[in-house]
């Protein structure tokens, strides 16, 4: 203990940790030191390049909000949320693939009915969306709940602007007793991942874009099923072969059909055009109430 | 791209960085990366731990501020910082050894004189502290600046103080022509890392102590020679053998030496106990200018 070097120290880190009663925290925090340790023995750190690591995650928790979470960034853009969310959601083949939950996931969210326009005044193209919750037996599950959250026309989502005071393009539904959803909103763009802050320098020193392809969040709930958070991509969309944060999967993928001016799924006549999307979700049981 | 999984994802965030021009950002990131990934798998987190990793850190953000470094105390807790220091400072045999920044450091501190009182009033048992700074030849090194800090007696910094206005027990110093330093302060207290925030938490979960053995910091720098950052503990103190941050060296360890009454350094005569150490540094010549 009293002639410690770059060899020893981590020995006694993990000697130090040992008495803890509480089982994993041991063995995450023996794993997390170790490979913490070696990361800085292979690249042999500098001070400097230590200093500069600390004023980053500084920089990190300083701009962090309840509407901006820099360190999920971080993680997303450094592919451990991916891995994370891909190691915990391993399914049977045909089950809807989970992908990153993002940082703009808020709570409190209003409770539409089936068939709203939940973009809540969004400016943007009119998009009607719908589909069925089925398990992997082809059955309808009834009655799921699904959280849908959107970026608008631009890029943004509601909690990005500087005045946000109320909630656009989020919402809670509840699928009907034949397991199906639908809902309006306006169609999403691609957008730039916020790269005003420290992971943003990152990503510039990395020669990294931000952007993200078009898509729509769902987190979908139902007895019995394991929850499926996930998101809906747009086919033929810009970045879908370099999502900044590492969250495409190809059956994620889906036409988001074009329509010129008709007679809408509400069955309105629309005189400027108009978007659908299609997409059922396969949950995977657990056998376990949730 | 499109069809990621937990083992493939490694593999696409390197090849993602690999195109900046910066060889050793590159090079950080990738170890860095491939670090966190291993770690993640190894103990196969969970969605809930990783969120619970992404709060951890965003309470340690928020609790930073320009006298509270708390990703440091993190990094020191945790070895990492020991383990830096180290691998940056492999010295000659009878260099002084380095240890630990710590998070106390503040710049700006006053510049006084050789044999000046840099506790400023902080009260406490009085303490002459002087020495010699030489190199590996034996050699007096002229005009060497010290910067020195340290707690007070009941183990806190001035910076801790939340009425904290000046500069106590903290000061800048220069060595005379024959490379000898002498100043007057008090004896520090061993003390607790801050442990009010989210290492604290951390500690107490891995049920272990913050405490830190009694001790007072140094910055040595002079031309021609490695900058020196380095503690002298106090011998036969408490913690000495499970310092919280993993500071501790033997060589370092020095008496502190007690006195009854009598006549103090500065040639007057106290009624009061008072504690008088004397320690040389030896700083590692680098052939360079610094």
């Amino acid at each position: 203990m009293r002639n410690l070097d770059e060899q020893t120290i981590t020995q006694a880190v993990l000697a130090r940790n040992a008495s803890t009663e509480d089982h994993r925290l041991h063995q995450v925090m023996t794993s997390l030191v170790q490979h913490m340790h070696s990361f800085a023995r292979e690249v042999n750190l500098t001070e400097g390049e230590w200093l500069k690591g600390i004023e980053f995650l500084t920089a990190i928790g300083k701009i962090c909000s309840p509407t901006r979470q820099e360190f999920i960034l971080l993680s997303d853009t450094l592919g451990l949320s991916t891995l994370v969310v891909a190691q915990n959601h391993k399914k049977p083949e045909g089950c809807t693939e989970a992908t990153v939950f993002g940082p703009f996931h808020v709570t409190g969210a209003p409770r539409y009915e089936l068939g709203a326009d939940i973009s809540n005044g969004m400016p943007g193209t009119s998009w009607w969306v719908s589909g069925v919750i089925r398990n992997l037996d082809n059955e309808p599950i009834p009655y799921a709940e699904l959280e849908v959250w959107q970026a608008d026309d631009l890029g943004f989502y509601d909690v990005q602007n500087v005045e946000f005071t109320e909630y656009q393009g989020r919402a809670v539904l509840r699928a009907d007793a034949q397991g199906a959803y639908r809902f309006r909103t306006i169609v999403p763009n691609a957008y730039p991942i916020p790269h005003d802050g420290p992971v943003g320098v990152m990503l510039k020193a990395l020669n990294r874009h931000p952007w993200r392809p078009a898509h729509l969040h769902f987190m979908i709930s139902a007895k019995g099923y394991e929850r499926l958070v996930t998101h809906v991509f747009r086919e033929s969309g810009k970045y879908l072969d370099s999502d900044a944060v590492f969250g495409v999967r190809s059956s994620l993928i889906a036409e988001w059909q074009y329509h010129g001016t008709g007679v809408t799924p509400d069955g309105r006549n629309s005189d400027t055009p108009y978007y659908t999307l299609e997409f059922d979700f396969v949950l995977n049981a657990t056998g376990l109430e949730q």
